[in-house]
């Protein structure tokens, strides 16, 4: 499994953009790991294959654990990053595509909210949902 | 066309999450108004429905224009709504179900992101996907 290469809008300069690729990064070769460092205690989740919203960081890991190793992609792109901040709150919105190794492309929406606290960034919400789609 | 009941935990009494209702409930007359007047300019949207998130509220009053009058339900419930908030920064997220006249039931994830500025709370971010999904 390879390391995957990104792209990003060359002018997208704020730390939590940077804080995402980097565990993108290590999301695509199936290790949840780099998320679950930044998630908060308090961390709430959305995404297309739960029939309700995950609460906490425990079953936030119990969920990842259940797909270690599992996620692989070569490569992804961030769309139009953009950061609004309120304070100590930081909401990261883009829309996302991933590529498979045979240049697939499954196309994302995401918006994760960044808490600082003590200086650190941790994520308190994420929800991913698919571009175009409809109900399973 | 009446005018859509609804549901909510007991204790779920934040402002945002009265607004929101209070929205709902227009919403689900047709009326797209409700929210516009409390998006702020600023504010960044995803649903299941775009191929890219939308920007602004220029933009996104020309999307509500698009669809004024066609949305329709009866009743409405939210599900574990929760507020997360950093400083002036309101994070709503809850799982949403709406219901036509025939009964029918519609699941939904939501996270909106309200920002208060001047006493008053206004949405920056809205996200909502289908609950349990596959790409269109």
């Amino acid at each position: 499994m390879s390391t995957p290469t990104f792209t990003k809008p060359a002018d997208a300069t704020h730390e939590v953009i940077e804080m995402e690729c980097a565990a993108l990064v290590r999301w695509g070769m199936g290790d949840p790991d780099a998320f679950l460092e930044i998630y908060a205690p308090d961390i709430v989740y959305f995404d297309p294959g739960l029939k309700l919203r995950i609460d906490g960081l425990e079953e936030m890991a119990e969920y990842y654990e259940s797909i270690r190793g599992k996620v692989n992609f070569e490569r992804f792109e961030l769309i139009n990053p953009l950061v609004q901040t309120v304070g100590d709150a930081a909401i990261l919105t883009f829309n996302y595509v991933s590529y498979n190794a045979k240049g697939e492309a499954f196309p994302w929406n995401c918006t994760e909210v960044y808490r600082r606290m003590g200086g650190k960034w941790k994520i308190i919400q994420t929800h991913w949902s698919y571009t175009v789609a409809k109900r399973a």
